[in-house]
């Protein structure tokens, strides 16, 4: 039988520490091919759909993560993995914690190697499971000392910054998204929203600005503008922001044409970020396979 | 934790009757639009594909089966059941004996329907996995007394009758496909073959056939002649007859449009079969969700 694990274990041993050192070498995978990582695929169940997101990573293993979109709940996730050359389940977890920990690593990973070594403060919009995910997964790359955090709802962010503090990174509470954003040298999108949630014009020089919330024309967290305030603007899968439907929100814009891919800058071959003052945004589209990818090294190299 | 069961536990508890019964449940659910059956998805992988076939009953569960295309070993099975309210994750298999113990109960209720209700003679074409299960489901619905059996492999065809009579039914091999088709009650096609195992001039009037093994444009096992043949032609679904890729071997033919559905037949919505004298071909495509379907039956019941 196969290993079987739950959100337990994930949480355990899925540090965000290696979460993104693993993080990284999936996208280094991803860069040089090995890694296979299509569009996720759906199908319509009336009421609500399943959604099926893939990868395969050459001579060790294929598999995918499965989640729906029935009712107001999210329904438990299964993320499977099989052995490459016998096609063998080697491993089932059974897990709601595994996803937003890989997005939180994707954008730790980006802002391990595009934001200043030195970036201490950082300004968070949101505070759902992923904004709380994303920024202690920027914490294990960064010695952050100064977090602002804002959401609409005063009682939320209180809350969820005595959530963060729990955790061990200060965070306080601030009135509005320009307070958040306005001198930090981090900036983390992640919210829910169908309009953009901060003013481009806010962003500090110097800034690494992350968005990993709704990024689909009529129903996303940023516009074009943030990107037209970036020195350099880079994504996780330049392949994936073509298959949204609706369409991605920079698809056809001038500022589409200026994603880089993170894989090849992680690889050396394009250039990150070149100059201190320099804007960078990370806009993560959430590379397909690294649900998979992450299980498969969380059981080779030990759940904790 | 959700219930994990192996091929030893699917093996013991969907017995051949069961698994008839059940699907018969199941191709009535369809038929009144409880239980939706999309077509299957599936996503490149490079040296491989994985393939979903989902379905849902609605207010009791959703889920899937998932398989792969990568070598030449089939790998392990998943399938998954979702609680409907919830999303929780009901029951895990990782089974490859839940697969073919479907296809056979489809193939099963058909027979049971449109053979006629005296048929003991029975004439099969193939000796692979789908083959055996395919049989011993079938006799579950009717009692066979003699069963002739032709592959192209003598050594294959002679070991096939040894396992199906240890399984307490009576086979034996016979030197031709036109041996095992002439004067039987019922036929089974059920081969991995590129192109037409009968001639359809072979069929003695009175017969149920089901075919079960290849069925697209270039590949295919059985051709419109033999529907051609049929005085009435039924199929699990002919909504997936349309969502093959090549095409369907029947699509824009004129037998395409003669194809009654089993959901119908069972409902008393359509004629099945009205004379013993009529041949009637079954067509089966597999009719999706039906998996899902069978392993929540299958723990609801209890598993033996």
């Amino acid at each position: 039988m196969p290993t079987i694990l739950s959100d337990h274990e994930i949480a355990a041993g899925l540090t965000p520490i290696r979460a993104v050192a693993w993080i990284r070498e999936a996208l280094l995978d991803a860069h040089h091919g090995r890694l296979h990582t299509p569009p996720r695929v759906s199908t319509d169940l009336g009421e609500g759909r399943l959604v099926f997101t893939a990868g395969a990573l050459e001579g060790e293993w294929f598999g995918y993560r499965s989640y729906d979109s029935f009712g107001k709940d999210v329904g438990e996730q299964v993320i499977v993995v099989h052995e490459w050359a016998t096609g063998a389940v080697q491993t089932i977890a059974i897990s709601n914690e595994l996803g937003p920990r890989r997005v939180g690593a994707i954008g730790a990973a980006a802002a391990d190697v595009l934001a200043n070594p030195n970036a201490i403060t950082l300004g968070l919009i949101g505070t759902g499971v992923q904004a709380l995910t994303q920024l202690l997964s920027v914490a294990a790359v960064r010695e952050l000392t100064d977090v602002a955090v804002y959401s609409r709802d005063p009682v939320r962010r209180k809350a969820f910054c005595a959530r963060v503090n729990a955790h061990g990174v200060q965070a306080h509470p601030v009135e509005s998204a320009r307070a958040a954003v306005v001198d930090r040298e981090l900036v983390l999108l992640a919210t829910n929203s169908p309009v953009p949630v901060i003013d481009p014009a806010w962003i500090a020089d110097g800034a690494f600005v992350a968005t990993l919330g709704p990024k689909q024309r009529g129903r996303a967290e940023f516009g074009p503008e943030l990107i037209a305030r970036a020195d350099l603007a880079v994504t996780d899968s330049v392949a994936q922001t073509h298959a949204y439907d609706p369409p991605y929100i920079l698809l056809d814009s001038p500022e589409h044409e200026r994603l880089v891919s993170l894989g090849a800058i992680l690889a050396g071959e394009r250039l990150g970020r070149t100059d201190p003052n320099q804007v960078v945004v990370f806009c993560s589209v959430g590379l397909a396979g690294t649900e998979a990818y992450l299980l498969n090294r969380l059981v080779r190299d030990g759940v904790q």
